[in-house]
């Protein structure tokens, strides 16, 4: 059975804005980091990924703000992968401020895989590892 | 009849990432630079609307990514405000590279007001003139 | 006798430009990151010096860059307080990698204490025990 | 004689942080924005540069931060190249607000010449063309 740690992001001031709480653009960049957090976690660290010369781009991303998340607070996040179909997937977040646990705000990312040049590739193939690993965790979460 | 210019970004070599693109994240900051742009263009510049005790938050963000942006292009920004209810309101965008009009991205933002201290605000009655500016673009645009 | 933890900072890929290193711009943040770490280290969180109506805005800054850094490492910066004259403030910062230990960058920044409303303050009233500290310490850097 | 257009940036939302006022490490991409916009209006759009194989890193830069920049204003950036060895180079940039042309903030940033591999090249063989500039530019600002 798979265990999983939360990602944990401390806000920085740099992350604010005027209206005095995290610009909403900076949630795409954490989900990002929870992202490769969690395949750094699965055992797919994205610096390995890139030197088997593989991309994994971003076709679309979406985030619901609930509540503005402040400097000083410590977000916590939590993903998943939702779908793969052996060419893309889903990706599910979830923030929280780690002190009350509240719902700040949740999101999706959707991926492919590209070679370095862009062009389209099958992990089935080329990475099977990685493929058999998101087949089994999408398996879990239907 | 309105006459309405496009929003135009050139892209800066600090938006770009390692995969030699710009990064997913930035285009949820030309949303903003292309809203904003829009309120201007509306005759309602963002900074007017602070100093009358208004916020205009973000509730939620998406977008698609069809073709990566390059550093060395500019982006032109097609910008409308697609509804209103009365109290939040919905912002569609669709980003072009000027040059060959190609589409490479296109999303949506959600937003409602609020006042300074983040409550809720009817902006009927606080800035009338905004409501009545929300109400007529939404009218053509159903 | 103070014991210091270096501050530690996970790179991330938004951080990482067309060059596939780190964008130089980031190390400036970076340093912030390091800054209001040493602060709360000292037992000053900068969110609560907020709280008693103090800013600490930026004067002046600059960084020397040595070796690039990428995604992929974790570095470690090394802070301290260089001088204080009761009015300004000098903050050094050294980069290295966690892994090689290598001096990858290093900077200073220098600081005054303003009010919220941006006009000078003495902190030796305001705040003397943040006065205290800054001087207990830059006597011990002479 | 040489004409040259100053470079106009206009503030953008999320570059405020919650002080109300720009991050300060915004100015550090500013000198960017403005450094490239020089390069091309010497006829060297750093894009050609990339495809000449050529990159020009960052080794130092600073900034001396003078007044606050807000939302709503557009700054106009003076930038000349104040010296080069034939090895590196140094470039000076001066912050004004267009509206009053007030001193806001001004730079520097260092620079030498790579190849894509980040090892050193000598332009006067490589790109003479841009050496030659380089060195005509900086005769004139002896």
């Amino acid at each position: 059975m798979e265990i999983r740690k939360p990602y944990y992001h401390v806000v920085q001031y740099y992350e604010t804005d005027a209206m005095g709480v995290v610009h909403h653009s900076n949630y795409i960049r954490w989900f990002e980091e929870a992202r490769l957090d969690y395949l750094e976690q699965s055992g797919f660290p994205y610096g390995d990924i890139e030197e088997r010369g593989l991309l994994i781009p971003v076709l679309a991303a979406s985030c619901e703000y609930r509540l503005a998340v402040r400097f000083g607070e410590k977000v916590q996040i939590e993903t998943d992968i939702l779908k793969f179909n052996g060419l893309k997937f889903t990706v599910a977040y979830e923030i929280y401020d780690e002190k009350h646990q509240l719902l700040h705000a949740r999101g999706n990312t959707e991926h492919c895989f590209l070679k370095q040049d862009f062009k389209p590739v099958s992990i089935k193939k080329q990475a099977p590892d990685l493929y058999e690993y998101f087949m089994h965790k999408t398996l879990h979460n239907r």
